[in-house]
């Protein structure tokens, strides 16, 4: 029996959940929801997903352009095991889920106090074993955690300190900039750490933030003390067995950002998507217990294996760690 | 039997080229030619092409990077009916494909003296009909032939003014500018209108060009004087029927070039190309005489279904042009 | 006698207005208008202007960043002749000024009709002379004006195709995109062509627009069917002696409205204004009758003599139109 | 009697420079040179600057623009005591500076080696007295010596890292990216610390750079490690009363580098200069020992005063450091 999803919100997020939790044997989508027929409604429909309108007064709104919804959000949540909110920040529908007795997973825009339960695959997948609501830490954090938590379980990080390059823009937006401009986080350190400690308790991190005219990925760049001294030999292996995360070199003229995603378009994968965490291994250097390293972050697409792993957590579908991000890699095709 | 086709240059054009000619059931990919070991040569040997060193000379650097080619251009030449060439402009390769008596193909950054047979589907596709040589013309010409040869052959047209707002940097290219600012062709009228009379012949079109800080695509502003008083909507109702013309409507939040490759991303079509021209449908306006539109061209996509009719029609594969346009479309899934 | 002038909205516009009224030996700034204490706010008392409070409400705002206002804007316009209204669009101070009894002046972001009066200094300075209120028209309204008058004084315009190329913010701004897209104005023709009609009676214009992701200029790519076959040399040397607006040559490495804005700089005006139209040299071309060229446009300072001439006109201070003309351009030291 | 200054390079930085001295009154430029008759020749010749050409060959080209050069640059090093090189990177004049028995200052794009002594006004004035040859530091090396100095003054630095988030072009620049991307240097530690100490002897300093779509100001996140452990007021405090070290404040909208060129554009400054480095108050935080703050760099300008300074304790005009710094910051109205 397949564990039965909902999507709330079919936007950047929404939509590749489902689709992802499509490419997996052990759960399916029962139905997606929106507000307002915009483009993407139609692609919902046109990709066979069932269609609710997030309240009876937007029902109307869809007919009006020939989409027929199969009902409301309330009654999808009916049939539902599991609902993954993707809608934008503080959108208010925990106590619904709760009402109708669905567990619920929310994404990283949401404040950890909201479930009091965060979530990364690497870092405590096991928490999240039988819990009714988590939230899916966001694709920053996600991406600190994918290299952090190995460093941390091999040979212990004293420190850390990131500095998040944050695109200004997701590609498929045209209002937001800033346009010609570089704008710090002022609030230091910045929110980005505290979110890494949800999920790796006790970890030292401070992060720092600025937005930059871009709409590609993240960048980070990231100054680790671990505990030990080691080569960078031996920090590339490691990573390099690492699952989820990719190394790009500039040699190979990956010089920025643009070029990866690139790799991701020549990948083949729906949308361009690049799950991994993208390292530039030219670009890892240890100096004495010190380690610099940059990586990228597809603000799009990285917290979306992370999405599966915990809804098959949450459902009890799989108690081991790796044997769930082994399946969800499989799955996605990820390396 | 199926047409043998070789690709000189496996970058923007030259890997789409090589993907859509594999789906065909009538061509197929005999060897991809590249100089260096970038990440796009990765590429090619992953998708299974086999890989030809540009020259002798080349070999070593993509051994000591683990690639052995199968042999140089010039072994490629041997075997292969015809070759398209996605090499940088002026590369010069013509001599050498006349003495391998290989038919060849061109791209639109090459002039039209080059071959002296410019190719657009629609408005020529008999006059490359077993040609040995011929010339794919550009995006923006591919994409204002797309939308204008129909309004000619439907109700002729007085004459064309369009202004082409040009990306300015491919989104794979971190190099190019400009950053911050717009830069007018100063060469006016700019050769894009020249470039359409090499396809459609006696057409009366005058071009100007600016680039912008975009990556995305081109935008067309474009003015038509018809000869005939027609409605809007038997405008609309024309490129609703024409192949390779897309709609895309502002109502459904579809404002800018970001949303149409929001689009084409959903699409599911590897790299997240879009092959159909996208005219804004609530942008369509006829007054009097007069029609104004603006379409949106995907630079490094809408020319590959070109490549492949053309094909068809230099190696005699195919002599009835809708034929081939229809072949095609199907094999690429296609509007 | 010097006319008495109020500032409302120390903005972009306003603080420009300001220090060109400043300028002048006829007219003087007897106050400036904000709202909040933002950086703006110290600009303005550092240059010495009385400074008013929006309203009551707004004082203490002001007072706990140290600044002490000398009244409100009720208070400011008992003793100006005439305001300036720099606010945001439809700020709705109309109906004060009138039960004031001030003269006032608006910008181009408001409707025609809040005035029935619109003005630029060539089109029809004459129609303002002692009128109570009128609107200068907005920035790229001004400069197809500038350029577009001497052309139909001269030798009559047939007509008049424009496509302006808009910067998507201003240089100040960090929060407004596009950042990597571009974006066609969908309701064709645009307001612009309409807008010129307002200064520019009976004038056959259409217009379309695009935002790009540069917060530089403004760029018009303009196509003029004239009523004479008239030499390139001969358009040129008629914008040579029309005043306000002066040419830029691609020749001289000027290729963008980046270099413009560089000459701009050189130039040491205050705030690296640019009041003229800059019109690139060697992108006029004429063809037969019709004549294409770029021009671009200081969106932040163009308007700023205009505003000057308008309140010289409604004033009564002078009522010949080039006499005003010639004083503002000496005291902002323009060509 | 005044030092006799020679500028070989009139662009960014040498135009600027030219004014500086200019505004001094123990120095005074003798002559400007250049290569070609681009914009800024223009501008030198309008600026009553004395203008020679790079070499003979180059006098025609001048001529042919209506540009007499008063000789070449061999003419102009037999009159000048000083020569301010801001060539293009190797541009190779040493030897001919040394051969001609004239003082030169290169600016920060050379290595240090070419001098073997570099220059920053705080760190290093003293050892540039009587000096024959040195190089004033790059933006951003200044930029860090503003800022670190104090603190090591002041209560030492145990470390500093500094990420170095660097415009991608300057604002003149139209041809150079990137358009959509961010590119970190892959050389970790980067160049910028290592620069740092060849004026701050001893220093602990790591940093690590990327490249971001923006022309506007370098910014740096910098994280420093105190000796001491001072409250955050301190710091404030102490910067307060640095010369050459301003405050911005997100509070009163100075939320990105764009505000901050705003406030530039205000302050009445040529070419809207910002010769300080600009550092958000509300953005400095001490936790513990370690001080966090993001400080903006104009990459046009804030070399300028160093420039000037150097020039006075090269040509023994000055020999208290504080008392050059004085002179020059009240000739160019510097905080």
């Amino acid at each position: 029996m397949t564990v039965k999803v909902a999507i709330n919100g079919y936007g950047t997020i929404g939509k590749r959940v489902a689709d992802a939790v499509t490419a997996q044997d052990d759960m399916e989508i029962v139905g997606v929801v929106k507000r307002r027929p915009s483009f993407e409604a139609f692609d919902a429909v046109k990709n066979g997903y069932k269609f609710y309108a997030a309240a009876e007064e937007f029902i109307e709104g869809f007919r009006q352009e020939g989409i027929e919804p199969a009902g409301t959000l309330d009654d999808l949540l009916d049939i539902a095991d599991i609902v993954v909110d993707c809608t934008p920040k503080k959108a208010g529908y925990k106590a619904l889920y709760e009402k109708k007795g669905v567990k619920a997973i929310w994404q990283g825009g949401e404040k950890h106090d909201l479930t009091g339960l965060s979530f990364n695959s690497f870092s405590n997948y096991e928490d999240a074993i039988g819990a009714d609501f988590a939230r899916v830490v966001s694709c920053n954090t996600t991406g600190l955690c994918r290299t952090l938590w190995p460093l941390e379980n091999e040979w212990g990080i004293e420190n850390v300190l990131g500095v998040m390059i944050r695109r200004g823009a997701d590609p498929w937006d045209s209002k937001k900039g800033p346009m010609n401009a570089i704008e710090p986080v002022l609030k230091v350190p910045s929110h980005h750490g505290p979110d890494v400690i949800t999920v790796m308790e006790g970890l030292d991190i401070q992060t720092t933030a600025v937005a930059v005219p871009s709409t590609l990925m993240h960048l980070h760049s990231v100054v680790v003390k671990l505990k030990k001294n080691v080569p960078t030999q031996d920090v590339l292996d490691l990573w390099e067995k690492t699952s989820r995360v990719m190394f790009v070199e500039g040699k190979y003229g990956v010089k920025s950002t643009a070029q990866i995603m690139e790799i991701a378009k020549d990948s083949g994968r729906k949308r361009s998507d690049l799950f991994e965490i993208a390292v530039w291994k030219d670009g890892v250097h240890v100096v004495g217990d010190t380690l610099y390293y940059y990586q990228a972050i597809h603000q799009e697409s990285d917290v979306i294996p992370e999405n599966i792993d915990c809804i098959r957590a949450m459902c009890n579908i799989e108690t081991d760690k790796w044997a769930s991000v082994e399946k969800t890699n499989k799955a996605l095709n990820l390396e």
